[in-house]
């Protein structure tokens, strides 16, 4: 795609974040199941049928502007997944690897709430309002994923980790 | 690294996020170099300084715990710089892509914010409060630069970027 409007930028985003939300669906059941806290399972869990409508809206905003759904491989996304993919699969204490988990979570987070942060702002350069306001409340529901993986954290894993010695 | 103790967790993020600073400071003047603004170019090199004194409070960090600088390798910044190096790659408008480098600096920027945030909230639990303090200063920093760039999207490059017609 040639990037020679803001348009194709915008749409180099929303498929890249297609992409990038496609890869999240499979990784989230590993991450939910690899969780030993039934709090963060239940978070995790929570935030898969979340991710699922996100991609929904995703696949809506295409089709207003009747691009094709098929995307691009979201190199940042697959990163962040190897990496808490990579986390899992070390030894160790299974509260302090829980207090890892949420700190691989909130990373995907934080790239969500860029990414849509940058195309929420295009859509609204470009005078798409209702593209515009469903990229808004995907953004708003990234913000309250990762201020609930925050307080799970400071209320109970991370407080648990610390009792652990090695 | 075992992950039996939250220090073990710790000295984890202090090491991925020593191999993430050394990936970036290889990234960020191929970065500045493609930037066909001035302004662009002049805050990413601005940037590349900071992350150096970044990479050294790391190293200090380290030192103070005793522990070897060899790091890891941090696949989710991988992934993140090879997002940028695929945008700067594909042909079309200067202020486009301009726009798109500094989303992807943001998603960056962003991913820092997440692991410098869960690094200090380790220090704090674990009393270490002279380190807990360097690292909110690198946190601050983070925040500050996504915030920058942030203004230069919204006071100049998209609205150049929105000017280009395909």
């Amino acid at each position: 795609m040639r990037l020679d409007s803001l348009e194709n930028l915008f749409l180099h985003e929303i498929k890249d974040l297609h992409n990038a939300e496609k890869q999240l669906i499979k990784a989230l059941p590993k991450m939910a199941k690899a969780a030993a806290s039934d709090e963060l399972r239940q978070l995790l869990g929570e935030h898969l049928e979340e991710t699922k409508v996100q991609l929904e809206r995703l696949e809506q905003v295409l089709e207003k502007m009747g691009k094709p759904v098929r995307g691009m491989h979201c190199k940042g996304m697959e990163g962040l997944i190897e990496e808490g993919d990579k986390l899992m699969s070390e030894e160790g204490d299974e509260t302090v690897k829980d207090a890892g988990l949420i700190g691989a979570a909130q990373k995907v987070e934080h790239y969500e709430i860029a990414s849509y942060g940058c195309a929420r702002t295009y859509a609204e350069m470009l005078g798409m309002m209702d593209v515009a306001e469903l990229l808004q409340t995907t953004l708003d529901e990234e913000k309250a994923a990762d201020q609930k993986l925050n307080q799970l954290a400071m209320s109970q894993i991370n407080v648990q980790a610390q009792e652990q010695h090695a």
